[in-house]
Order: C-alpha cells, then structure tokens, then sequence
C-alpha cells in the first residue's frame, strides 16, 4: 500500500502558515509500516484541487486530506471530493442534529453556513469529530481505468482536531500492511557526507533493506536507517546489524544516537568520570557554554565560562600575552592554548577548551589563506589543539568551531579509558 | 505566471524531518506577485520524481525544486530533470574545477563522488552556489502537447545554500505579474499577544487593506503589513501610514522592524553613544554573549563576558558574596546586582547585564510560588532591574530572560537621552 498526503489551503502556498501536519501523518503512517511517497499542498481552488485529487487517487491506494472542510465560503474540499467521484453532496442528518447541539452546548443558533460541514459526497461516510464542528469524510474512489479502489479519508486541517481524528477513528482502521518499519539514527562528527559514503561502501546502495541515507546538519553527519519488516523485532534486527557495519565503518567518528549532540555526549562521559569542565571563548561568543548548559545535568562537569571576543577581554580576564596576541595571532593555535591556560588558571577545572575567533571565508579574498578556527584542550599534562578552515556555509560557521572543541574533549576522554 | 515548489526528500516523506524551504520560497514569489498554487514533497525515487515533475511543468510555468542534488547515491534530482527533458547528463568542466578547489581550500582531495555535482542536464545552465559544492540547475522544459515551455529551477536542500542561491541568482532573473505585494514588519516586547491586538484596535480587522496581522515568537510580537497596490510606492505608502498607528498605539514597546532583534538595537545604541557593555550570566549559559556577538559590529560596545551556572563560579569569578547566595538565594534580584557588580568591577564597562538562573515551572508544585527569573542592569551610579514569572512554555525559558534583560538596557538607553 502506498499513501500520499494532501493538505488544502490558500494560507499554506502564499506561505503565510507552515504546514506541519504532512510531517505528523507521515510519521504515523510510517509507524504502522505504510510508506508516504509524497505531500501535495494546494491552495482553496476547486479546479485545481479536483485536478490533483485524481493524479493522487490513481497513483496511491490512500490518500489523507486535511483542510478546507470549515463552514466559509473557501473551504471547498467537500465540493472537490464530490468532483473528484462524479457524485452530488448530499445531507447527512445525523451530522447535522450533532452540529445544531454544538452550538446549542455554546447557547448559540447555528450560523445556516455551518449547515454545508453536514453535507457528504453521495457514498461516502462521514467521521466523527470530538473536537469540533466539522465531521471528516471517508470514501472509496474507483482509480481511472481499472477496478482498483483508492481510499480517500478527509479531516480537518486544525491540528489538534486533526490528530485527534486520525487517532481515534481513522488509524484503528488502518490495517496497514502488515508489514512495519521503523528507523533509527547513528551520528557522526569530523567525517564529509561524501567520504561517510564512500566508507560505508554498499551499505548505503539504493533499494538494500535496511536503507541507509545520509543527511548532514550543521557539519553533523547521520545515518538514517529504515528497516521493513513483519514484525518489529525483524525491523530492530536488521538495524541492529546495519547500526554495528556502520559503527565499524566508521570507527571513531560516531558519537551518538537519535537527538544525541555532542554536548550531551561530552556531559554524560565527564560526569561518568567525576572530571569538571571550563570555556573560554572568542568567536563562537558563548554558545559552546549555552549548548553544555541546555544538556540535563550539566551542572555535575561543567563549571561555567568566559566569553572573550575582545583582544582587551582576553588580556584582562585571561592574562593572554599581548606580545603573543601580536606576534602570533588572536587566530592561531598559539593564542587558543594561552586562552585555555587563563582559563585553567581561573576555574581550577579538570578541562578547558578554548576557541578563536572564527574568520570568515572571503571568496575574494585573493592572499590564497584559508581562514582557520582553532580550538585548544588543555588539563594537566594536556594540552591539545584543532584546526578547521572555514569554507562552506558562514551561517554554521560557529557551530561547527563549538562542535569541533566537544569533538576534540570527546576524543580525549575515550582515549583515556 | 503560475509557480510551483517542489521539496525532494525521502527524510521528508517519512516525517523525519520538516519542509520549511517551500514555505520561505512562497513567500519570496508571493512578495514579487507570483502566486504559488502547489508544493509537491517527495521521496527520492527517481521513477515518482520523473513522473511527478511532468505534471507540474506541464500545469505550471515555473518550478522551483529543492533537494536532492547532493553528492550521495540517493540524490537523483539532476537525473530526474534530464529524463523529464529526454537529455543526457554532460559534464560541465567550470563547475568541476569550482568543486575542486573547493576541496582544495579545505587542503583535501574531492571525493569520486562529488564529479556528479558537475553534471548538468544537457541544454540547462548551473547556477552558482557561493555557500556549498552543488550548484543549481536552470533549465526551461517544454510542456506536453504544446510549444509552451515551463522554466525550472533547482536547488540545493540545505536552507542557507537555497536561500542565498535564491536571492542572489534565480530572483533578479524572475518578473512579476504587474500587481505587487508588500510586507513590513515590526516588532515589540513587552506586551502580549492579545493585549497587543486590544491596544491596536480595528487596525487587526479582516479584509482590511493593509491587513496587519500577529504573531509571537519567543516573547517578541511581531505585526505583519500585508499591502497590495499597482506599484511599490503605492504599498510602501499603505505600509507608512499602518506602521505609524502602530508605533502610536504601541509606544516604547516597539523596538525595530523586520528582523531586527533586541540585541541589534541595543549594539547599535550603545555604539552610537560610545558605550561598553560587558555580561554576566547563570540561567541563559551564555545564550546572551552568543546572540550579542552575532551581531555585526558588536566590538564596537561588548567587550565580554562570564557564564557562571554554578554557585561555585559565582564566587570565584565575581565575588559573590556566599552569604548573600544562601540568604536572598541564587535566583533573586540580590544576586543578579551581585553578580552584575562583581561583572562590572572585572570589565570597567559603562553597563553590565547579569540574569540568575532561569527556574522551571513545575506544575505540580504545590508551594504557590511562581519561579521567576531576575535581570539586573549596572553601571556607574544605576542599579536597575527586571523580573519575569516563568510560566509559559519552558522551551523558551532562556531566550525570553535574555530579551528582558536587553529590554532593561534598551529601554534605559532611551531615557537617557
């Protein structure tokens, strides 16, 4: 069985509102192992969604529409579905008494337009809605040109009426195939999306089962695994094994699972080993310590820190060498271990990881220098250093330079067990 | 001209992840008058993409495609645009080269599997692509049965490559309809919601021409001018006289427009009157120091900061009183003073921010209390301060109690002059 999403609405094409229930729909279907081969949004347009309701209906076996069923005057999914069968609406008097009593619960006279949310296209069922005045639609569309069926199911587009719905009428009637998939994540952090590829060689060929993809956030490499099966020990069978090829394949550079960040990973391994934790920071300007203190119980490894963008700041607060921050840089690794030192100094701390300013990548800047970001770990009898050029996206810039400090500590503390 | 969008991406499908490109992208069309009337999402599938992009082109005289033109095997939108058009992919040398050296800035080899972000369907053109190693493709593809042609535009997932890409290289290449739409926005703090929309009055009416909309996000309410007219001057006009009832009604609660942000404002007040600043902060953990060094130019005026979530780090790096910490308690107005004085003796700034821990709301506390956060503002001969009940959703906890703080300067700033 293949699923396909439609969301009705003039609102969601001008851009004005973000469609946020295909995303919702999908992850339900998925979850009982019906795949979603695409979300369809369209403006309030009766030609045009009628148009579009065919292409879905012959192509996919079920199709969930949300949107368009209120009482005004552009709310005309109800018309398009009726189109889209060549049938008349017709009244549904259950529908409408229940109606009528919702308003009379309110103490008001239902508004005569409210009477069209009880009128269905002729074979269709109507579904109830706990949440509010419009009952959803159910109906079996015959496919062009065949004898097969596509289910059509119509709910409204308001979220919290939607789920609602879906979750207590639409999805228990839902065999879905029997079959089930579920996915799981495994990140990785200092490795390019091409060169993961290349590692993880025919793990990540179209059409295997496990499928591997690939996606990159902010220099944080993922593999999506999605596994079919009967049942969902098969599917976490199968993940189980793809997870372990893909932990060897790439060795080191996996830090985490699912949401995990590497600041969580660098809480969980410095609390584990009662080790404490200081920043000192220049061009990520605090977001290394805002990304530690967002992590559950960071207040167990991580003491706090210092943000020291200025030259000024860094000679006061850090006792950094002028005579260094001449002669080698502020952006070199020079000036993020004298960083890291003042900082070890102040806080006593097991650790401190220290950044330079990020420079930002000129494309036309013509002296063939890379910009470079450095980060410095030093602790007793440590002291160690990275190193990125900042080519690619100046928008993750700072990201990637807080990201590659955690990574430099992270890497630390496994090397020490 | 009517335009389509089109997000590829099976994480999009499976709900693993959610489209915000088509949303901007309408948006983009929209204020140039072209009206979007579907967005199309779909799984990496070259068959379904193939199939699916010939019917938007041959409904639609622009497509704009976003996704899959990475580097990875699953990427096969520049496949699907050549079998759409019935061409060959051809190398196109120039783009390769850029490709390369861009890997050589990095100081590594391109991997194999980056030659294919060179290949372009034959008789497209690429588009160049300043923040990543995909280029765009530009091509215009005939429509069925016809000598009409559909132009089609693809580019790279990844939001900031899009959005750059976009700006810079498809839409001074895109005309209008003749009539034209414009937005403004501006943005206030301080006031709620639905307060906001009481002190506006009939301005927030439907239908209304401009029609001033709102919405909130982290604490700022944001009005959105939505005018229409014959020309830009006619809707900058519309646009001026709301704008002006706004800040009427509005007052000090206004502090900027479109995307500027309290942290914009405040560097740009303190820089125009040769002020410094310096932070110091528990709950937020840096959140503050990272947002005001995101600001272009901040050197001007913020000199640094210390993140101190820890008792221990209040004492050490600001000499807060121990005494005061266990009497008045660590989240009280007496410990932000503390600790913006302690702040204010290490920088010498003219002004210091300090805010205390952000507590949670805990809904099944029974002690009748509300958890609130404090903010102080210090400097020669002011003491200022600020709180807030933190009762709404935690999830912006942080960035709320940042903003009161920047507010606090702002809004001193102002009586200053």
């Amino acid at each position: 069985m293949q699923a396909e999403i439609i969301a009705i609405g003039s609102e969601l094409t001008t851009g004005a509102k973000l469609d946020t229930n295909s995303q919702w729909l999908s992850r339900e279907l998925s979850a009982i192992g019906i795949p979603v081969r695409y979300h369809v949004t369209m403006a309030d347009d009766l030609e045009a969604m009628t148009a579009a309701f065919r292409t879905s209906v012959d192509r996919s076996e079920l199709v969930l529409i949300t949107g368009g069923i209120g009482p005004t005057l552009d709310d005309l999914t109800r018309q398009a579905v009726a189109g889209l069968a060549d049938v008349e609406l017709v009244q549904h008097e259950p529908s409408l008494e229940i109606i009528k009593s919702m308003f009379a619960l309110r103490k008001r006279d239902m508004p005569e337009r409210n009477a069209i949310q009880a009128m269905f296209p002729q074979g269709s069922e109507p579904i109830p809605n706990p949440r509010g005045s419009a009952p959803g639609i159910s109906m079996q569309v015959q496919q062009t040109g065949g004898d097969a069926f596509c289910r059509v199911i119509v709910m409204p587009g308001v979220p919290s009426e939607m789920k609602r719905m879906f979750q207590q009428e639409v999805l228990p009637g839902l065999s879905g195939s029997g079959r089930v998939i579920r996915h799981a994540r495994i990140n990785c952090f200092g490795v390019g999306e091409s060169a993961a590829e290349e590692m993880l060689g025919e793990l990540t060929a179209r059409d295997r089962d496990p499928e591997v993809g690939i996606t990159v956030h902010e220099a944080t490499i993922t593999m999506r695994i999605t596994a079919h099966g009967d049942s969902e020990a098969e599917c976490h069978g199968k993940i189980a094994e793809a997870g372990q090829t893909v932990r060897e394949k790439l060795g080191e550079f996996v830090f985490g699972v699912e949401d995990e960040e590497l600041e969580h990973i660098v809480v969980r391994l410095l609390c584990e080993r009662g080790l404490t934790l200081a920043t000192a920071e220049s061009g990520t300007g605090g977001l290394l310590a805002h990304r530690l203190t967002d992590v559950a119980g960071f207040e167990g490894c991580y003491l706090g820190g210092v943000v020291v963008p200025t030259d000024a700041a860094k000679r006061e607060l850090l006792d950094v060498d002028d005579d260094l921050l001449k002669q080698a840089g502020s952006i070199s690794a020079e000036a993020a271990a004298a960083m890291a030192g003042g900082c070890h100094r102040q806080f006593g701390t097991d650790f401190v990881l220290a950044i330079t300013e990020c420079p930002w990548f000129d494309p036309d800047d013509s002296t063939g220098e890379t910009p470079t970001v450095y980060a410095a770990l030093v602790g007793d009898g440590i002291a160690e250093s990275a190193s990125h050029a900042m080519v690619g996206d100046p928008a993750i810039a700072k990201s990637r330079a807080a990201k590659m400090a955690l990574n430099l500590l992270r890497l630390k503390l496994l090397a020490m067990d």
